[in-house]
């Protein structure tokens, strides 16, 4: 595996692993990709006041790029940071998710979950995200952590006082063991992640990446459809802006014989790069207009709001784009006894209340998915398997 | 007990039961009465997480109204929901007075309780209610469990990007086990519960109920003057606006030889509906303009403040109203030596500050009783008795 | 020792000490002072919860002077409430250290203190301050206990509603064991602390004081040179508004052979008060206008930023004033091997980027600090020594 890559943010440690906390400081020979999803890995980090001794002669840090064979053995890699959907391949979410199923037994077990205990998490959201925010926070509560809540971040942010995200992230980590962070711009948690030495997860940053509302989608369609290689997927709605559908249509391009539809008002259709993507990995993708045709078709219809602030004062455009494809009784009648649908919430009338009662209705189960995956990542990314 | 019933929000489950969070689904036969205070009942929600197994045959919603005989055997009611007052009958507050009782003993301990340990609570408030939260909060965390606060949820409503209600709910009970909720319309509280699978307390809806308020007024009174029938209060200030006053009313009613007298400016007089409802009830009320003479007679003297802002731009009369009955030393000289001054809190200047110091100035324990009535409420809803 | 104090918001109480949330009623002798920083004493509070009896004979209350001989044997004096820093003597400023440095090996283990198990602390907070809110609700985290975060009090408060303070106190001290209070107004703590039966933290109150700061910077200097006696400082910067740096040099001047630096531009000098004070306390203090020659010369070169809101409209002067005194990479390079750098956070560029790598680089140690130094209180403060 020596493909070259535009991946950054993650690391690959191999069987020698320094814990990114104890200080990761030797060089380490670095391979760069070009296939940016395949092969980026990540970097132990176990926290710091566990961690037992360091381990000599690798750079493990965030914003470079650093391979090594076999690191993968009995599916257990090293998890430093989460910062893009991308830096995840098949092999890394399926172990992921095999956790994610172990953490929804510990959710529905009658006694209080200790694995976290003496863990501190600190939710730095520099825009507000409740239903995020709270996803992460009773995921580590869930698990015997506890946690610091920070609303109104931009209080510490140079749109207050002039301070730098680094010296802002270099203050936190000083109370904490990992951090949340949302943020207004792209490629801050990036940022965060490269200063902090403790692991950060990022929890949406701007028009950027959203890793975990990916992970939690994609670890959905595996749950209710029971595998991945093979479906077919129709995305539906505002396909230009949502990143929730960018993301899943990264992430299913590594997984064999998908299928996706694109079906959305032409004032918000797909851009050209996903396209591209799609077709240089081999993904069978076809635009439609004929919803009700796709959803008899598909294993998933993946909605998503047309989000009116898109549209500026051209309430006219939002007023056709949002009523052209909706979820309804009628739809469901064509779909599939064991398709699914699913959507990122919130939703408006993009799905009608009355398809809430078909067990096909995935969507609150969804959310509920959310929880689990943020538990498997605090418990990867603090203690490790 | 076939009398009909407008209350709609509780549900009496008789002695089989089935625990809410289990999904309570066959039907069971409705009865509607029309006394809304003396037989609703309220349905068993163990927390799902420990529930055994579910019961077959019964519904239990909120929204509906049923009842069955021999439900409150040992004083064991079940409790799904908090949402109204009225809600409750004497037995019932008899019965959560017993538990609030064992919650001071728990609160004064040194040792810490872990009845609600693995419990998580989501504080979702739709306006800020700082006393009421940390009242709330503060009731979990004694008891060892754990808290989700989320002050803004007006982020998630219909103003921010048109999500009902109902979604809400349905995503925030994937994290939590049960959901205190305040909001800023009637009705709010009711409809989430009848949406939500785990419990809902409403801590206030809009001009509404703030059904834990009331109870922990009654609460006040039982605990200063030593019992409930047969007491006479003197319901003073803004009688029209205050939905302290006029839950206090409603739940006075349930109890024997109670004598109301209702002390207040001409401009926020009590409304005609509390006044029919207390002599519909056998209970004695009378108006009067003399606070001196009333309190010479009363065990309890429960002032409120007048509100400013019910004023709009009319501050003359706010000025002439809110000077007009305070509670003040030479009150205090004409009162009985085991007669209490109760108030809801906050005070501007209804009750000079000399007054605190004279053990009748009930109110900062009347506050203080807040913190046991939740943690009665949160123990019941939970883990039950 | 009877020197007469204007120190009025601590309290001696020698070796028979009443808990003051036992009631601490009778009456006891006062002494004034008039030195206000020698003699100052506090009074114990064991948590309410935990304390086994009350001792007679003893009036402890804030705002309150007393003395008593021998009440430092064996360095464990009583602490009550943390309203200034000037309520700390030498001894007591040892004692604490010496108690953070326990709390750093706490933070440092891997398993979870539970000193404060079972103890709430309530943070009211007028004015936001995320980072000092944060610290102080990790230290109470790191000891195992709970907190109830308000980061809008000022909806209490009589800009909402009129509720005074003190009535704000008496409810929010129904539901916690400890108040950590941040006020927009000069004298509010101390106002809280002789209000609440149990301790209050001033966590900064508008100009006025903020005590934790003043002490974590006393105990980074400790920390960081090793002593205390006979260092030689330097204050930079904005040091007519910095109330860090007042408070500073105020310690400072508890320790033998100290010499005080001045280095700040024209227009924000330090005040007469302060060096008259100095003078008195017989601490040789210098000011220059050569930052240069005077880091050559000091254990601790104390950056501070110059606020731009100090000069509303003439930002030319702030411009000239913030780019006068850069603490960068040619000043290190005169600075001796052993000195450090010290900042009270956030910075801007009165230090620049690349100084943070070199190991003088104190500042980010020194926010770490505030952390021990805040477990260290609360402990004293709920549990004693």
């Amino acid at each position: 595996m020596s493909i070259t890559s535009s991946f950054t943010s993650a690391t690959l440690c191999g069987s020698l692993v320094s814990p990114k906390a104890l200080g990761c400081s030797n060089a380490f020979p670095s391979n760069h990709f070009s296939n940016p999803f395949e092969s980026s890995k990540l970097c132990l980090t176990a926290n710091p006041k566990k961690s037992i001794a360091p381990v000599q002669g690798i750079r493990c840090h965030a914003m470079q790029v650093e391979t090594r064979e076999a690191f993968t053995a009995g599916k257990e890699f090293q998890l430093s940071d989460v910062i893009e959907g991308q830096q995840f391949d098949r092999e890394m979410l399926s172990a992921i998710f095999d956790v994610a199923l172990e953490m929804e037994k510990i959710e529905k077990s009658s006694s209080q979950s200790e694995i976290l205990k003496g863990y501190l998490m600190a939710t730095l959201f520099y825009e507000p995200s409740t239903r995020t925010r709270l996803s992460f926070e009773s995921a580590m509560k869930r698990l015997g952590g506890e946690v610091l809540t920070t609303e109104n971040a931009r209080e510490f942010s140079s749109a207050a006082k002039g301070e730098t995200l680094e010296d802002t992230i270099r203050t936190v980590e000083g109370y904490s063991d990992i951090i949340v962070m949302r943020h207004f711009e792209s490629g801050a948690a990036k940022k965060a992640a490269a200063t902090a030495n403790i692991p950060v997860i990022n929890a949406g940053d701007g028009p950027g990446e959203h890793p975990t509302q990916a992970l939690l989608d994609v670890y959905t369609i595996q749950s209710e459809i029971g595998k991945l290689d093979g479906i077919s997927v129709a995305l539906v709605g505002d396909l230009a802006n949502g990143r929730t559908v960018r993301s899943l249509a990264y992430l299913l391009a590594k997984f064999k014989d998908v299928k996706i539809y694109l079906v959305s008002p032409e004032i918000v259709k797909m851009k050209d790069d996903i396209k591209d993507y799609l077709t240089l990995n081999g993904v069978e993708w076809e635009e439609s207009s004929d919803l009700m045709e796709v959803a008899s078709k598909c294993d998933v219809v993946y909605q998503t709001r047309i989000q009116r602030e898109r549209f500026g004062e051209r309430l006219d455009l939002y007023e056709a784009a949002r009523g052209k494809y909706i979820v309804d009784k009628a739809l469901l009648g064509v779909m599939q006894k064991d398709a699914v649908i699913m959507h990122p919430l919130p939703r408006l009338d993009e799905i009608t209340a009355d398809v809430d009662a078909d067990p096909r209705a995935a969507y609150f189960r969804q959310a509920k998915n959310g929880l689990f995956i943020r538990m498997a990542l605090l418990k990867l990314l603090l203690v490790g398997w």
